[in-house]
């Protein structure tokens, strides 16, 4: 059973290997409330998971020990588990996708885990794991539905506590419910008046749909840039601590999350994957209007973003906020109207960085061509006056 | 004249406006040193100039105040001094060449600031603002080059010794030297044991070549990407504390810099600008031999990178490390070769993401074109691989 002295020796166990990571103060995120952020992106391996795969290990027999531990993730939990049984000295085998990104496979790789790349997805890697689990007499590391799992999580709870004095509420990522149920439980055992708040990416809301209908349920498919909370359903344990501690929920959309991950680099200098910054995305986006004002500490659960996802959100960032543009022109094909182009684009203040050259296609003018250019800008205003400046010299604009 | 005292009373002003910053330990930036990163990219405004400039306003007398104070910066510096006017409650007058990024334009307009955007480059708008400083007798806030301010950026020196104990070396990066100055000061003033070292960029050692030459020198150009220490030179007051408390000085390439910066995303999920990644930028290519094995605190001294060059980091960085790779493929002009180009990439797994497509030119057949194929890798040998399927199905490869 979760008890909160469950959670002090969670605490105690910890320390021999972790230290508690920062609350840092927002600047500039938003003006609805006095927002802090829990660094959990600065955790050891990049979040906050190896503190549950720690205290679950750090408790196991000798005998269990000895024959090591098993679990499925290409993500945080992998990195947690094989970093936790290397401290604790024991081995450990993860399984994971043959697909999972190879930043992931290294990190845990470095970490001394032995690794299984299973042919296939995430749930063929699963199945895998309980059979080598079974085979080998393995421990299967469940990466949320476990009470020391989420004892662990919950020293997260004490942390924000002890470092944030009057602090109302407590804004946490879900996916299946493991982090929450451990923040939630020894926030409320502590200090009832203290708000713990949930959010699920829109496209796995697999717990809110779970509080709603009153009973888990499994969705068919899940789909978020969040792929740390991207699971189709809640445990059994998270779901009924979910339902008893938590005060609300509610869902961010992928642009809410991008938005967030872009303000947290610009503002505040910090990197959190789409799971990690979800918390964020939601104060930002205005979807706990009862905190208004208030002292709110969000969770910012992780920073393990693969950098090619992150340019990707870079980039879409800047063509949102009018910072990058891309325009296609068409153009008689004869000499000069190249020049004609990059003079009025020069003139305007901005920065060419790419052009493409296409010849005409079926709709357009035999001797017609296209020119496509990318462009670094200062905003949206800069682009209207390209764009005129353009029409204007007879260009025609795609 | 700098004195331990006047860095104390600087800290005690400061108390009532800014938060001391987090020390924070590295996770895998280095294997060499036990590195800890003092995080003044997490201070107000995104660097530590704010700490200069509240000290020097702070100073001035009432009817000082009344007039207000004017600055030219385009940057860091900029940020600082308008917040610290506002927070002042007197009037600032900062004046920026009219080329300067919109976000760093907006964000010290966002403080209060009145902006005089001055046609040309830096030095014009130098100029106008020294006649500016005359006509409306307003105090000139120097960046660097002013005991006040220079006191003010001390007082990370005394944080730095009372949140890290034992620390053996701090390691700052340095422009104009106004930040070293502080700390160099501070440090060996309370513990004459704990080294002080400073970091260039290589496109602009304005400090390294005077302590060399023995005297100030001037350089005729700077470039870097680090285009918050792109100082050409020194001043004097920096120049003698420099001279008489650092313990030795180094540089660092674009090249590392930009590597830093990306390791800092990675592996401690931190944004530093240029500037502030160059300290441990010197740590990671080694400079210090002499630290190896120590506790070592590395200063990241600002966060402000303008998210168009963080795209650009990244872009190369992903180059460099085989996580994003470039094509080009000579083909014969007919139907079906895209399709075969696409299958042997989509066989060797990489993910494509752009295809452009080019005419014969002159040094080519007639009949041939040009693919250009951009894709997202795992590492250089699975780039490698492609390369091999492609040739030995029959592809030139460019």
């Amino acid at each position: 059973m979760l008890t909160i002295e469950k959670i002090y020796d969670a605490q105690r166990v910890l320390e021999e290997a972790l230290y508690p990571t920062e609350i840092i103060r927002s600047t500039g995120l938003t003006d609805r409330c006095e927002l802090f952020l829990k660094t959990e992106n600065l955790q050891k391996t990049g979040s906050f998971k190896i503190r549950g795969a720690y205290y679950k290990i750090a408790r196991l027999s000798p005998e269990e020990k000895k024959r090591g531990v098993i679990a499925c993730s290409a993500g945080n939990h992998a990195q947690g588990v094989a970093l936790a049984a290397q401290k604790n000295g024991i081995p450990a085998l993860i399984c994971l996708p043959d697909g999972a990104p190879i930043s992931k496979v290294e990190a845990t790789r470095s970490y001394g885990a032995e690794l299984c790349l299973v042919p296939g997805v995430y749930d063929d890697a699963y199945n895998r794991a309980l059979e080598l689990c079974k085979e080998r007499q393995l421990t299967f590391i469940h990466p949320f539905d476990d009470e020391d799992v989420i004892a662990g999580q919950g020293t997260i709870g004490l942390e924000i506590l002890s470092q944030l004095k009057n602090v109302d509420a407590v804004i946490v990522p879900v996916g299946g419910g493991g982090l929450i149920s451990g923040i939630a439980f020894a926030v409320k055992q502590l200090n009832s008046k203290v708000k713990v708040y949930g959010v699920q990416a829109a496209g796995a809301a697999s717990m809110v749909t779970s509080l709603h209908d009153g009973k888990i349920e499994c969705l068919p498919s899940v789909s978020t840039i969040a792929d740390g909370i991207a699971v189709k359903q809640p445990g059994e344990h998270t779901f009924a601590c979910c339902k008893k501690y938590v005060d609300g929920m509610t869902v961010v959309t992928d642009e809410e999350i991008s938005a967030a991950i872009l303000a947290l680099i610009e503002k505040q200098k910090m990197i959190a994957e789409g799971a990690g910054a979800a918390a964020v995305a939601a104060v930002m986006a205005g979807k706990f209007p009862d905190l208004d004002g208030k002292k709110v500490c969000c969770l910012v659960s992780g920073g393990n973003i693969d950098v090619t996802i992150l340019s990707r959100v870079i980039t879409r960032g800047l063509m949102m906020s009018g910072r990058q543009c891309t325009l296609t022109i068409e153009l008689l094909d004869k000499p000069g109207q190249l020049v004609s182009v990059s003079k009025i684009i020069a003139g305007c203040g901005a920065n060419v960085v790419g052009v493409h050259h296409e010849h005409a296609n079926a709709g357009s003018e035999v001797i017609g061509c296209y020119l496509r250019i990318d462009m670094e800008t200062r905003d949206f205003a800069q682009i209207e006056d390209i764009k005129r400046a353009l029409t204007q010299a007879g260009f025609k604009l795609c």
